[in-house]
């Protein structure tokens, strides 16, 4: 049995890879795509690396016909997402890829994205789509938000040490390595190749990132008080992967014991031994996440790095995941793709 | 039922394509794994990214035991390879990814080789890997040489034109670029990221490169008289992917026509639309190749376009496709992941 | 003593190379940028890599007031340049890098850009800027029409084999491979790092490439009758540089002693030892050309690789060598930089 | 009136850095060049984008001639520098591209390089080679040390704040991104194209890095008391460039004041606007370094980013710059290139 799925916005990289995911899972079936200002054309003339697929044409969102379909995945810009889930069907399931669902806190909402909610019966009733820590809620859900990509990266760090209380939660910092396709198929110079390529910088520097409210809210969630972490961003020459290196003051046997103990049983979440150090090249176009521990010369104090895809398990693995979770499916179902190397 | 298999050579980067693609193929298993320097290693030390699979350790290859399996990868340098496979046992089935067995013809091989043969027995049993014109007598083989990358790339944008004789067979000139992980784990200078990345250059120009040998003994083959193409390779700043530009004297709209009747039904062939012009990014990861026909400007010349990845068509995605055949299982089993973009 | 330049077009990748060139240039000096979009920002604010300079403020062109400057870099778009090179002052020496001026054929002209040429008189007036063979016509023009690219790097493959006959004048075929800064700062998806980074591509395959018009009328002029080559383009995942590989029939040891011969004395053209194949890391932000040749092992082919790089020996080094000739300097100077390497 | 140098270790990348630098450099002239395995050689052979520059055949050291030659860049592996400097004649003024005189204290030096020093005598002459903080001692030294890349980086967006006393002491952390050149020539598996693009991992985490030594001994001699910092390095797919994020607690403002007014009147050094974030793109290929500062969203602490190109600034760029000061030539000569971008 095979359910059937719908993409709104499959023009961009997300929509992408969940076709290419969901191409050998035996149990989605793409019943409709979505793209408003390339309705009519064929996947294929938009992404001829999926050429080889039979796929639905491109459709306006009104034009579909979601009688029959299971299950929404929404891969469209933030703010437009909350009209166009608002008029969804109330009885569809929908994973949503944007970050218009991931703060609970509209007041939270507000500030960092600017702007009032406009959905907030939505809002209250999405559940935060962090899998491994909101699996049965997840599993109940009608309406998933996929975490930030960089969101994501940090909270697999740190979640389990600050929930086990053995680091400083007034002392985080992440300091964040991140590929290009996580800022989508935007038009900007500075994205082009000449001008990516062979250079780094950091960017939305000193607190100023939008993942930051995801941080805070899920961090002080945990600990139940107010975590503050500081979080700077780097865009690197790279398209896939993110690499997060967070720095906490704690003891490093601790953290890793932590850790590995948290993700024992994790089918996509690998602690590395002690001392080991992961590479994005280790996870590429795959929905696992490496995580490495070490400690500094300086006693007491640890870095933990973790790296994922942004694109698979950052945005489009984890959605997947989701909605197996959703549809009764088994979790890793189409998602145990081995990464791609070299 | 799965079919068991060995990998000799698992420390490559073909032998680690391999394992990749057997990952998620649920007609094979991995049963043994070679690689002599670093035997006794975990396959999750030598590559990381394979770190969340169950392998066996890595032997040297007089320490496997072969009874029970069913066919063995062999991904060994050329030239060592003969002697490794002439000491296996007589009834295991071989897909052989170095060039070792490509050319029939002994003096040829000793001409392209710089050294005489050293099993000839072998070299005489071999049936050629291009899977999709060979196909019976692939499924009948106990030993299949898998072809050169480039030789695969540049021959599915020409056997059929010359077959049907809708070309000049004077005048065929193959230009081709490829990416570096064709040249395989080869600590070299040049291959260094500091010394190619952000360049390109020609190599082994004016007819030298070894996979020459193959283009003629299959064009004329073909052809049933001699054929000599021009074939010059140049290194890209990229990991993955072969563009083959194929300059050939013939009317553009019978070579398209030629072609996409040729391919009309085969998995892994796509013949795109006339005029349109594929790229290597649209087949990376994957075992498709896409191939676009346009004419010149000068009436009567043709170029042909085909792309393929050479670590998964060009090589081990090729390999699994006639090991798929020779073991009796479906064709396209295990090869269906779509391409990774971007 | 320096002359005082303006550049008008300040803000794309070109006009950029103009400033970087004549930071370290001792004849000539900026007075004047224009860019009209971004009119009244610092060029530090659009180019940080230029921070370190002392450079008037970018203003629109009709705000420059030309009184007391020597020469004029025109590095503007094609066709709005025909119209603002008219309304230039008609003393005031030009050098222009738009494609407007390098076709002295009106119906040429119309036939490769589409429209008729707006600026009849000052076409007829340009005199075409492929430095080392109109040396003597540029040292006295007013205004010079820098070449295309990839024209400049083909012509230095061929144009002695064609004035000294060494050569089939009907198969001629350049196969060239382009770094991407020679597309531009055009905001296209397939420019993104995301997209073109990892792969190549052909485009304008077939004979629709621009620069054809150029070839057309370079090579017909010297042979004295209608030469028409084969010219396909590649972009490749690299910045800089462009690689032509010209396929001629003649003899290789002729091909390459003429090419030697005819640059001998060239101080940016460099013909390497028969056999030697160069690479585009080697000249990259450099002035100089290097040209290859071998033979094939078809008796009769000889394979030309002549690399450049777009941004400098392409467009904006050659500009300076042109304005150095106009100026009555050096030719060199400014243009002795070496190659950046890695 | 120019001074002959000699550069020992010329087939490495600082010692192809410094012929490039000097190429333009009207006050040096090349008088030998050494590569001890490749002695015999034309450079040209060794570095094709040398080509265009008449050089001194490569030699071994032994064979060079002192007489006459004013300085000596030495541009050697670690360790094996001890033994040739001190075969040197002793009136030779050198400037060290290693690590081996970089550590004041011999203890120290055992520590991080894992073995006693062979050449106390050198060690306790050698200066310090960060021209900006040592200028008059490297006027007057026979011997300067080269800084370790990363260490400039590092000690650049720090020494002023740590003068001043500006930020706390105890808690200053480093995490750097950087390119592979500085990695050398080496042949090692990562170092390849097909390993190291498209992704990137963390190395020496944990304070292993041997640049610590010189971060202890030149913060804790600033700061007369010991100054511990975590540091941690990042493999990036790029060549050129360093970016080091600093994290400090300190008043941004004052940060930003203290550093901007330390480094008003240097040529090199350019502190940005605050707020403003480098990149080191805007610094490839050239002897600039560009400092940014912001203030966290967390009161009290602040990041400086600093960026430099390894090659050029933080090692052949910088040891020009002190041969400069060490034969009375202006300090900036020839080190005005401006980078390239893109």
């Amino acid at each position: 049995m095979t359910a059937k799925v719908a993409i709104l916005g499959a023009s961009g990289y997300t929509g992408a890879e969940l076709v290419r995911l969901i191409a050998t899972h035996e149990g989605l079936e793409i019943a409709a795509l979505s793209a408003d200002r390339k309705a009519g054309m064929d996947m294929a003339d938009v992404f001829p690396f999926l050429r080889h697929l039979t796929l639905p044409k491109l459709q306006k969102i009104d034009e579909i016909d979601f009688t029959g379909i299971d299950l929404c995945f929404c891969a469209l810009p933030h703010a437009t997402t909350q009209q166009v889930v608002s008029a969804l069907p109330r009885n569809l399931r929908i994973v949503d890829l944007s970050a218009d669902f991931r703060l609970r806190d509209p007041a939270a909402y507000e500030r960092w994205y600017g702007q009032p909610h406009a959905a907030l019966d939505l809002q209250a009733e999405a559940v935060y789509g962090l899998t491994e820590f909101y699996r049965d809620e997840i599993a109940k859900a009608r309406l998933v938000a996929g975490t930030g990509c960089n969101a994501a990266t940090g909270q697999y760090a740190l979640r389990p040490l600050i929930s086990k209380g053995c680091i400083d939660l007034d002392d985080i910092l992440i300091d964040l390595k991140a590929g290009v396709s996580g800022a989508g198929r935007s038009l900007k110079e500075n994205l082009l190749h000449a001008e990516l390529s062979g250079g780094t910088h950091s960017y939305s520097a000193g607190g100023k990132h939008r993942h930051l409210g995801e941080f805070d809210q899920e961090f002080s969630a945990i600990a139940g008080r107010p975590v503050l972490v500081q979080f700077t961003p780097h865009l690197l020459p790279m398209n896939r992967g993110i690499l997060a290196t967070v720095y906490v003051k704690g003891d490093p046997k601790v953290v890793h014991e932590t850790l590995a103990t948290a993700y024992a049983a994790e089918p996509f979440l690998k602690v590395l031994p002690f001392g080991a150090l992961p590479s994005t090249r280790d996870i590429a176009a795959s929905n696992y996440c490496h995580i490495g521990v070490t400690g500094d010369r300086i006693p007491g104090r640890t870095v933990v790095i973790a790296v994922l895809d942004n694109l698979t398990k950052g945005s489009s693995g984890q959605a997947i995941q989701n909605a197996n979770l959703m549809l009764g499916l088994p979790e890793t179902q189409g998602l145990l793709l081995a990464p791609v190397f070299p």
